[in-house]
């Protein structure tokens, strides 16, 4: 895949009022830009606009400090507007954070190694040394981090550390199976997915398949979603769920939830390394 | 559709032990009865075997209280096996309960119009009257019963009167406003059928479609249950679901939700009608 | 469900070109008009653009004549835009043709009692006798038109004088049996949505759910579409599947079909009511 | 995951008859055997009986020749029923071939690192060299064999060679762009499992993506199937679709299908891989 120097990404919000769209597009013609892509959405209780633009400068070169500050200067004010700019050629740099389980790890690496997840892995930091063998395997650095009750706290600087010295932008939590701190979450805010083998809300927390066979449900279901301080609670991006019947056992339940988890993990991860996804009051916009 | 007079259904179930199913087909094979459909399900966590056979008499006529009284002596006594037997020609008699929703009541009368859904209808019970003019349409009569805080009990001694007077096999609440009471729920145990529109455990109670925009979920769902003293929390017939988005609002997810509540609660109705549910546990054994 | 008489929906289309978003949402502005909903597509092989839009007046009263007149002077010369206007208010005249299946037609009829098509339904059509007992279940004129080899001409005169004379926008086949002359497809160009049983474009033609049996597919499927000459072969508006298995006999993948049926012919004639579909290239844009 | 040397999976198939359930349980039962799984089907149009058991011996070891011969002695003569048997603790060893694409040959090696897929991979043979690291990066032999038009018989003679080497026990062809010859699919009958991108027997052969781009299609699907004579007409094993738009282009829909194609396959080849599959009369019979 290539990627294209002279392409920005815009995720804009605003106010919802007359003349946004007209304003923005002509600043972008003005620059002789070409609007590849363009989306946007209104949530009407709210009054709030927002748009996901994709721009080709039409000239070979994009001064694109310039085009940001004029941007800020004119349409900023004028609509009260905020725009997240991201070239994409820049890949994010994302930071896999897992347990003992290595599904999902299998599948971010492959995955990212085809070429269908844009962004760079710079490591992988687990709790347990057993899935060491698969960093290896994709030659990626491996950080093994104990956590018990004691190391707590010691055992997040050190992943901070780590985050900061690869400069990370978003961590997945691929089946960790830790709850990570208050700390870390303000730090990388709406920039943590997690994959719960649950359809949220149903079955928040632990064992959530025994509370499903428990339950006697005719579905089951996984849910990628930005990590927030009440656990499992934050902002769903994406979720798909399976049938299943009184037939299968707990373990059925696991073998049928886990190739849901990683589909509808990887999913969440594509939409945002392709900056498709704007949080907002606990929901996410998800552009096609 | 012609059902067969010589045609029966039976659900059976025992503790698990070696030589069930061996006893039962031999049992039928000596009374020339040809087995039609089979299937069974042995839950190994609580040891408990589930059965359900379509049996056809090859002579003209089967003696059908013979048949069941030799079954208990031979088969109920080794195998402390309990069996429910169902003539296919003698459709159950159902009894539909609704408010001002009508879309759900639109679907259960079509579709036993058309021979889809294989009951008898005798009368709506209903505690408005909005729906009255449909209840017309189709021809079948309608009790407007009016339902207060002052007059509840009043009004539920008369829902049993019609109940006993038309004898009843079971209940459909098509989206019936009210709580039904435990005497009821007592009398029509495993009886009484409700839809709810959300994909139980997620989103029990009042308004649910609301609940679910304002968690952000990317799907919502429809549950058929039978009814139980804890609300929204009896054994799950069948599930669905549909996706959503950020775009939907309210409306949006209600609309796109009734459809998914007709047809859930359609295919509940016709397992329930067919005899192909079994309650246990609080949970169901749904055969194909 | 009130249908406002100042709204108007908007369908355009034209040849790709730098600012046509920016002048059409300023056209709407200076007329103060409120862009409640507005969505684009740009077909880049093609590179043809396609917007809808829904359109509401600020002042009490619109003139929807000279709003026309001026987008077609402004707007359609310089762009090379094409626009079908819709007043929300104006309910499309949908005319039904059926044969013997009942299950499309009274979800069709139960649906539009229910506001949930937004549409009139003055009369139907049928070469059987069969379903003229729903039409006056629902007080809607039914007209038997046989259709033989003989007489297959002079009943489409019958046909044609009909819809003339009830000014008809468009026409359901809901399992109407007969294939529509080339007269009827001139004349209904992009006008005539059908039901076929199958995921177009596997089993066209006749007893699609017999061969698929045959096949051994574990899915079937149900598509909408508008037709064209050729049979089965028209813009496809919305397709859906349901799962089968070995288990299942023709008799099953008919009952299991006929609801995917309805629900997919419901689903495009919705879409096609609120005017949201844009047929081009034997291909059909549709809109959230 | 560990696997019982004392249990047996048993797919057998006779003419349907009476009393056949009854004499297989029988059997099992006379010799202590414990019956883990019983599930059976019955094609009514060709009185066909087929019946899948999985069967564990109560003593710790399982004479599986004698077992063998007195199952073909006593019931193979008298219901001319055929039967395989296989031990669960010996995995079946399936050959990969492959052409370019990694997406499904990554899953497939993860899945059974995971132990989610139950089989020996011994090698991969391709036809490119491209993922020769990947062969690397898990450790499996891998062959190349470049094929054309000229050296086509002699590259097959190799193939042969290496897959009768290893005794191999099934193939996938995990993508794998050349067409197999005859004398393949002979020796390999009901043991060739192709994935093909497209919900067969819509859009057989090359480029289903842009036949389905072209057609306007609502949903695309992947199908796993035997591999015979004619091109993607074989039984098919499992199916699945995801819903497209007219917003998506073909790199869109090579992208959504090439997430199904490698779930689609890697289900059917976990029910080869456990014996869940008879294959008749072009179709197959999928046990749960």
């Amino acid at each position: 895949m290539n990627f294209n120097p002279n392409r920005l990404v815009l995720l804009m919000h605003c106010p919802d009022q007359k003349g946004i769209i007209a304003s923005v597009t002509e600043f972008i013609h003005q620059r002789n830009g070409n609007i590849i892509y363009i989306d946007q959405y209104v949530d009407r209780s709210q009054d709030a606009f927002f748009m996901r633009m994709v721009v080709e400068a039409s000239n070979k070169t994009i001064d694109f400090i310039a085009f940001k500050n004029n941007f800020a200067l004119e349409l900023g004010v004028t609509f009260q507007l905020k725009c997240d700019f991201y070239q994409e050629e820049r890949l994010p740099k994302m930071a896999v954070f897992v347990s003992k389980y290595d599904h999902c790890l299998y599948d971010i690496l492959s995955q990212q190694r085809s070429g269908k997840l844009n962004c760079e892995i710079p490591f992988i930091i687990s709790n347990h040394k057993d899935l060491e063998g698969i960093a290896k395997q994709f030659e990626i650095p491996f950080y093994h981090i104990a956590v018990s009750k004691e190391n707590k706290k010691e055992a997040e600087e050190k992943q901070l550390e780590i985050l900061k010295q690869y400069q990370v932008d978003f961590i997945v939590l691929a089946r960790y199976m830790q709850i990570v701190s208050s700390k870390l979450i303000d730090l990388y805010s709406s920039k943590i997915i997690n994959i719960h083998h649950s359809f949220l809300p149903a079955f928040p927390g632990a064992k959530p398949y025994h509370s499903a066979l428990n339950r006697g449900v005719k579905i089951i279901g996984a849910t990628s979603h930005y990590v927030t301080e009440e656990l499992d609670a934050g902002p769903i991006i994406e979720q798909d769920i399976v049938r299943v019947s009184h037939e299968h056992d707990v373990k059925d339940l696991i073998d049928k939830g886990q190739d849901l988890e990683r589909m509808v993990l990887l999913r969440g991860l594509k939409l945002h390394c392709d900056r498709k996804i704007m949080v907002y009051n606990n929901k996410t916009v998800v552009f096609n």
